[in-house]
């Protein structure tokens, strides 16, 4: 997983960064949370320099916008409360295949746009880059103080080791998520997986932020406890589909689908605190849901089911390429997602994208 | 400069990593000096986490070997003097057209290497990339212990603006660099630009390491006064020959010449001693002249002039072809290099390769 995952890379037609758009509005609609957040911490005692990270960052317009928005409501308050100016610093993370030169080609004209914004008092501002994966550590103790996560956290450290077990292989047929038919033992391995995965990435990240530090995470989800609900495995019920089409045709090998799954998983609100409860770290301040109609994937402003089926392909295509190339080979893509975006517009149901946004607190 | 320049990316035949054979050679005589300057560190009242910085780190095999040894021997001696664990952060600059994406692809296999050489009991160990110009602030205040950068800061932060003032400009007649027939106002421009150069890279790094933070710096330098030297200037005279044969040509434009020069400037050990002192904010440890013969761009082993110019041309067109390319196209590069190795192969000169190692300390 770790070396294999990346975002499509560049600004290409095909690029993450062209085709990240659901992504983006529901980023944007976690701002509110953000925002009091960071103003909250604000009120706390500042140290010299506010570190900030940012995990999961891919490469393309959202990129920066978090960010952003964070050094900018900082500086603000600095101002407005006539405190002495805070150094920043920002930590972008993603995995080691992620596009950082296209991250660090942008940052001087992204420094640039926060200076204008902040005016010319505004300063000193310092940037890297971390590659590594966040199920593990990333950052020395007690370093970071605001955290930011978005559309990332959904993604397991693995695929749930039961489902790949050779000697005694839980059966999926012609599925590569969790879906209606599948048996309940696939289901529980994908919950147990996000347990785990979770619980890890809180401990992790309770070691490397300061005290009273906040940590915003935004990821898919769902609102019903039913983890087979048409919300969370409709689209991949759809590519599973395109898969078993090409393995009639025989492009695709039925033994090779049978060893693929998505590490993915979307749990409920629920799910969510209690785990936060368990490990016992970080106190949830706020939990919200953001759902987007279906349509959103295009924007949302011309409503057609066959552009937002083209659309999904490339969406889907952008986040999957890197994992399924490297299991399956690359031939196959153009194929598939051609035929996921025939199978999409063909179908008339249709489900909201359902994200949740999480403010956690460090406990002092 | 800091938009274009860049070593050759990637890892292929002609890439800087394949064609630094001299500045690894260098690095490495450079080490007893980096050990002791370590050491003494290791006898400082130790913060928990130790940062280190290497600046100019470009991408290839050399980028690892000064942190490496840097981390083992800090590790070790805390080991042998039953110290707690210490925690490593490394930050590796360079500039954002600097191939980042290969320095992070391999930092798997060289935290692997350190764990190995190490110990199970060995680690947490954090890296980062921070892209920028080293002739701007990179890191917040007093954050930094131990800087180290190797074969970059010959590099100025711009041409000198004199000899490029196209109201008034200096005459350089076909050449690219300081050379025996330039006259004393060139010459000046590019003592005048290191001193402001270097001054500002000190203080710089003054505001970024910690009080009794070390900084040991290689850079290529002379050990004559004389700037003009044949051990400074023989193979920028050979370049601009190269260049001259290719206005004669008709491939350059003569006028496209005269606007070029190399944003470079190697120093003497009485220059650096200078600065140090003027600047006021490090002490200097120890300063010392590295030579090399002049085959030892090929390793030294198989002496032959026309091997040594073959690869003395490739080792030149790494590190000179980002700026070369974005004034004159990457067209003339082929013709460019090949009559440079033409015209070193055809001479009977030699020099040796001169580096001076400067060990600071920033002052309490």
């Amino acid at each position: 997983m770790e070396q294999v995952f990346s975002m499509e890379r560049g600004t290409g037609e095909e690029s993450y960064a062209t085709n990240s758009k659901l992504q983006s509005t529901c980023l944007s609609l976690s701002m509110p949370v953000l925002k009091q957040a960071v103003l909250s911490f604000c009120c706390t005692d500042l140290p010299e320099t506010i570190t900030i990270a940012d995990l999961g960052c891919a490469s393309g317009p959202n990129t920066f916008i978090a960010v952003s928005e964070i050094i900018s409501i900082m500086y603000k308050n600095c101002c407005e409360l006539g405190r002495s100016p805070l150094e920043f610093r920002v930590f972008f993370n993603d995995l080691p295949g992620n596009d950082f030169n296209t991250i660090f080609q942008s940052l001087p004209a992204f420094q640039e746009k926060l200076q204008q914004e902040n005016g010319p008092k505004f300063g000193p501002f310092f940037t890297a880059g971390v590659p590594g994966s966040f199920y593990g550590r990333l950052f020395p103790s007690k370093t970071l103080h605001i955290v930011h996560s978005s559309s990332s956290i959904h993604w397991l450290s693995q695929v749930p080791p039961e489902l790949v077990d050779k000697a005694n292989p839980v059966i999926n047929k012609g599925k590569i998520f969790i879906s209606r038919t599948s048996p309940a033992a696939v289901i529980d391995s994908y919950v147990t997986q996000f347990r785990k995965d979770f619980t890890l990435f809180l401990k992790l990240r309770s070691e490397e932020i300061a005290p009273k530090g906040r940590m915003v995470l935004t990821l898919r989800g769902r609102t019903t406890p039913d983890p087979t609900s048409d919300q969370s495995c409709l689209l991949w019920d759809y590519l599973g589909q395109a898969f078993q089409d090409l393995v009639a045709k025989g492009v695709v090998e039925e033994e090779m689908l049978d060893g693929y799954y998505t590490p993915y998983y979307e749990p409920c609100p629920e799910e969510i605190q209690a785990e936060v409860e368990k490990e016992g770290s970080f106190a949830v301040d706020r939990l919200e849901v953001v759902a987007l109609p279906w349509d959103y994937v295009n924007g949302g402003i011309n409503y057609d089911r066959a552009l937002t089926a083209k659309e999904m392909a490339k969406a889907m295509r952008a986040v999957n390429e890197s994992m399924i190339g490297s299991h399956f080979g690359a031939d196959i893509m153009d194929r598939l997602f051609h035929r996921f975006m025939e199978i999409m517009a063909a179908d008339t149901m249709e489900v909201e994208h359902v994200s949740l946004v999480v403010s956690l607190i460090r406990n002092a």
